[in-house]
């Protein structure tokens, strides 16, 4: 807490002036939550899960998004479309397993009998009449855009910003897509419920200040991480060290690690497609807010999916990711990279309640994004944005 | 969905118009929840239940209504009083006990001892003085309008709309009267809390399209409904059919069968006061809206109260009621009957709850009413002017 | 329910006319309470507890208040402070623990590590630069008013009425500062979740109209409660006895009796700095609106704490203060005192259930105030006068 802001160095990538964060009743008032689900998840691209549920013509899986229920569906085609889970005659949801299969390629509903094909089209009640003003083709179920990507299911219930899936994944080009993620498969998932807003586990997971702190065996891999900073550039003066290659300094994990893992050290199977920076780094990361991020290393990957469930209670799901023959190698010590990462992740929701309880105060009406927080600033002004 | 509405029988009692439900929101909305409270459940003749359990003088019965208590007391003079079971002094619940006496013919108020007598005036109270402008008749019980009809207690909290309890009872006259409900007996009772708002149970309750998938063993039992009707001239040809004796065109139990019950046997004491129709027919109904329905066949009636909880919750209770005879035989197959009710009520509970689940989808603002679904536009519009 | 007002003798402390209570939707409305909250909980000083658990230097302990929570901590200086227990930064609670102490007297955030002294300063940031605009000194703890008083720890969150605790506790001055509180030692302690709203655990405090009804061995004790007054004057006749020293008109304690216990016996050490009224009257209380009340007895007190959790939920905590060499004394006969008093609250907060219970009916709009619940008409005015 000391460098003026004369001396720093150029290209420090820190904040430069005090920043004010969202209005704490952002995190807990039920209208405001209401608001972010209209405006913000029912708005964007969100990332489902894995599309491996639905490989199979006519298969199908039901997600839940807030209050809304998305019917997954691979047509014949083999592409995949999305319906409300909702028949439009009088409400019943279609599905009430969360996976399952149409045979005969039809939809249809458990309750009268009205039958869709896979496209949605309504092609047959089971009325004996057709009343005047009644057309099946005004029938069809409702639409949610969806798009199969990477291995993942993202869908967007209402208009968008008009972005791409690839594009709503910040990091996704150019980094993330040295994953083959769409022919890895799942080795772990780790789920739970977390008493606080969505947003304080992204704020969480977008600032190192809390890394000495919180997380003492991650910040042992990642030495820049002990030092509160995400970037080398997060140092005022890093200049000092600028052509220093202590991890320390320069980033990417300790010497002699290679991967995020107990031992640092790569027992499956490496991914063959990555670059030397990518390599060298030991770690990437990508971003697709506010449903999703993605971390990848030497020889697999992670996934987190958030889900809201309420203005202070948040689904956490953890996927990791490897190539098929990794998983197939009966000598491979998955809890050398499971048993890592959900220790990084117990630590961080752990603090996650701590800070939604703190944030109750009646006098806690905004709080302080600092200097090495700017990737709060940016996530804030997104979601101000979302809002207007 | 084929033929076309110039070429329907004159006499077809399906719908000829298409007919939008009642807005999705009415089903799950708190705000409009209360204000069905208000304008339905508080407003009209509400079948509370059996008037057994209050058949002697000075005995009473709490019931709850929505967030409602009523205290129903027989007085000395036999007739059935009722109030809000509330002190008038601060307001204490008089009654925490379902059931019991009042010995003495005395209602005192378990706090302060203020004493009612039956009528709800207020005796005394226990101050040793009475302050200027205090008059003990100003004081009397809140009074709940009661009646008792047919062995049940019907209460109205409020104003309601001038109709007598046996107008409240849509095919009571002519119909239900036949079966002497006041001298039977309950022989049994089933109760379960629905997740549903109670007019789904309602429009469940109203139409027969759903027969087909939902009840195959009732739809074997009524053949009628086995292709989704619940009239003969719900079939928009039924002339072609008009002198058939087939009950799959004419309606009533499939031949051979005399009841609803497993083996569509009668093995109780019958009903000796039906009218050939009513035994033909071997199913007869009447409908309270918004409390209670009840079923009259050969042998007994069943009865089935709904109360709503929440704006997604409704208990749902069924009785069955038997000629006292046929309980005091020990050889009576209860199950007989019990057993093929129950399964319906399940089926009908099932999908219930799974429409109220699809309702939620923000597309759906409302579904729509298919021809023979005529009973639902009756029951929506009732709704409709309830809440004007 | 006799006596006319004309008759009543001078000096008479019942109300002379007809008052009202507070709206009955003051005791469930959701709005409605989330203003107490405001202008009453949190604008007084609220009794939280003994302060024995913070009596160490840098102990601390959490208080809960409706949705806040308050951090209190003892100083070097032996003196107490109190924050929300909420970091300047980004809103994370400083303490999950209860209990517990702050080595090397710093605040430190589990977070990000913000250190702040025992008076709430910040004394440090985790940054490695300081940004334009912000200042340390604007980013101390949020500071709630403390007191420590008769070894009691008394908060006021908010501006609060100017004035002083003690002031604040209607009764101490002259009555309840006989006992030496301070030196006390909590005994036993009595906590329950009470369904009903606070003022209506206030309200029956405040009158003894029930006690012959709900408490028949507290008013066998004393006698003046078992004819349902508090006071001697409360008897609009009361001159007729005025010179009978019968506790049934004088009060006190029946005669042979000494203190509120099983056996009406003193076992315990008593208090050596009663005056001889106190003695003799076996009982003294005093109330500190809205969070606490006091009893004194000859060889005891019990302090009675309430807590706001809802409209229609209440926590209620009763602590036993003894002299210490009492508690040392192993053949005093604890359960003598502790199950006495144990009865009388069993026995209110059962009837305090009843009472919300009967207020939610829509025709009770309010009340009335009889003449021997003067308490209630004070406590409902001063309400009335914190809510305007």
């Amino acid at each position: 807490m000391a460098t003026k802001p004369e001396s720093i160095d150029p290209g420090y990538t820190g904040l430069r002036t005090k920043v004010e964060t969202l209005p704490t009743q952002y995190y807990f008032d039920e209208a405001h939550y209401e608001r972010e689900l209209e405006r913000i998840w029912y708005c964007n691209w969100i990332c489902l899960g894995r599309s491996s549920s639905v490989s199979e013509p006519r298969a199908y899986q039901v997600f839940d998004l807030g209050s809304q229920q998305i019917l997954v569906v691979r047509g014949d085609d083999k592409r995949l479309r999305a319906f409300h889970n909702t028949c439009r005659h009088r409400g019943s949801a279609l599905c009430s397993n969360e996976t399952g299969r149409f045979p005969g390629g039809r939809i249809t509903c458990p309750y009268h009998s009205w039958i869709y094909d896979l496209d949605g089209n309504l092609l047959r009640t089971t009325s004996l009449t057709q009343a005047e003003g009644f057309s099946p083709e005004d029938y069809s179920l409702y639409g949610v855009a969806i798009e199969e990507f990477a291995g993942f299911v993202f869908a967007r219930l209402e208009g968008g910003q008009g972005l791409s899936v690839e594009e709503s994944i910040d990091g996704y080009t150019g980094r993330l897509e040295q994953w083959p993620l769409g022919d890895m498969v799942v080795g772990h998932t780790f789920r739970r419920v977390v008493q606080c807003n969505w947003k304080v586990v992204w704020e969480n997971y977008g600032e190192c200040l809390h890394c000495p702190n919180i997380h003492p065996t991650l910040s042992k891999l990642v030495p820049l991480f002990a030092r509160g900073l995400q970037e080398k550039t997060d140092d005022p003066h890093w200049q000092a060290h600028a052509q220093d290659d202590d991890p320390k300094y320069c980033g990417g994990l300790r010497d002699g690690a290679k991967t995020w893992s107990m031992d640092g050290q790569v027992h499956g199977k490496p991914i063959a497609t990555l670059s030397e920076d990518a390599r060298r780094a030991g770690q990437s990361f990508a971003d697709c807010w506010p449903s999703a991020y993605f971390h990848g290393h030497l020889d697999y990957a992670h996934v987190t999916f958030m889900r809201p469930l309420g203005p202070e209670q948040t689904e956490y799901t953890k996927i990791w990711l490897f190539p098929k023959e990794t998983l197939e190698d009966d000598d491979f010590p998955l809890a050398n990279v499971v048993d890592f990462v959900k220790k990084v992740v117990e630590e961080d929701l752990g603090i996650c309640e701590q800070t939604q309880k703190g944030m109750r105060s009646r006098r806690h009406e905004a709080g302080v994004i600092m200097p090495e927080e700017y990737y709060l600033k940016d996530f804030q002004d997104w979601v101000r944005r979302q809002l207007d």
